[in-house]
């Protein structure tokens, strides 16, 4: 994973994900606390975005990566990949229609410098249609 | 649709949206670009929020309307809409449910005085108990 | 609920929840909507962020209970709690599953000095793995 720090007012920045499976729930937890460390914001909100449709993010556990393979058999069972009904001719419905359900933007308090997650919580990548090559966009805004 | 800008330090506006059916999947991604250009914000954040109980936002592909039958679909098959466990007395829990699990609220990136969303991507507001006059709410915040 | 303001540019504050069932809804509105009142902030955002794995947060109807209850038994029909396919070894995999659907961070704007629901909208915390003392963090920045 790669990052790209872009000006503006408010920092923002690119991290680069490499995915490998064409379902996976990616832990990219660590990337995005660099990139709020980098920021020496003291006090804010941290904005992920996924700028794909076959792609999104959520906040879960991730100490026991069990979880996130749960949530991902889970997504399977409840949107199977060749249903007879779909229209869209790509072969890739279950991809958007399960990025609809988890969605593609999260919000994180920033508190002393740091992200405020959880205990137990991580922030994964939720790719959808891979392998792929895919972005994750963050917004630091400091209060 | 219109829309009725309002005063206020983050340019603030709603769009009135029409649709024409219990359930459909509406492009709003136009308006709420439109909004954002006339808001003349180099780079901020732009949040959608819908005020309903029994409609939602989603941010997924427009290029082909396929995928958002097949959402729409999917979300059919998921939530029946006569459930003969649903208590709720109005016979429009399903609407109510897919609310729930698409949520009511979205933020977008704003840079370079654009939204910035991905190739793909399109702004859906989604009817689940239409079809009727609704509101979707857009704030501008500039970084 | 107790409150528990914190320091900082925007105010922020803490809300605890008890929750008194494995899976609740609950209707926190009015404490939310006292965070805001107390921190007199006329135009601006709400964010709300819950710091846990298996509770989440929606905006939904509030004033018919059963629609709370048609949305807790929605979500246990669609992801079952002892399914035998599950990994986690903790037996709460259906309680990280719903909270991955229903996300775990909302938005709602304040105008006027209050938050701004719609007529029919109320905030509920969204317990999956209860009964137990949570927390809803809330922060309040001003336009």
């Amino acid at each position: 994973m790669t990052t790209a720090p872009k000006s503006g007012h408010a920092p923002t920045g690119e991290l680069t994900v490499r995915t490998e499976r064409r379902t996976q729930l990616l832990d990219v937890t660590a990337a995005v606390a660099k990139l709020v460390q980098d920021a020496a914001v003291h006090s804010g909100v941290c904005y992920l975005y996924v700028p794909h449709t076959t792609a999104g993010i959520i906040v879960n556990e991730s100490a026991d990566p069990d979880v996130a393979a749960d949530i991902e058999a889970a997504l399977a069972r409840l949107v199977p990949e060749d249903a007879a009904a779909y229209r869209h001719a790509e072969g890739n419905s279950d991809s958007h229609i399960k990025t609809a359900l988890v969605g593609t933007s999260a919000t994180i308090f920033i508190a002393e410098g740091k992200l405020e997650l959880g205990r137990w919580q991580g922030i994964f990548f939720c790719e959808f249609d891979g392998p792929r090559t895919r972005c994750l966009r963050v917004k630091i805004v400091p209060d």
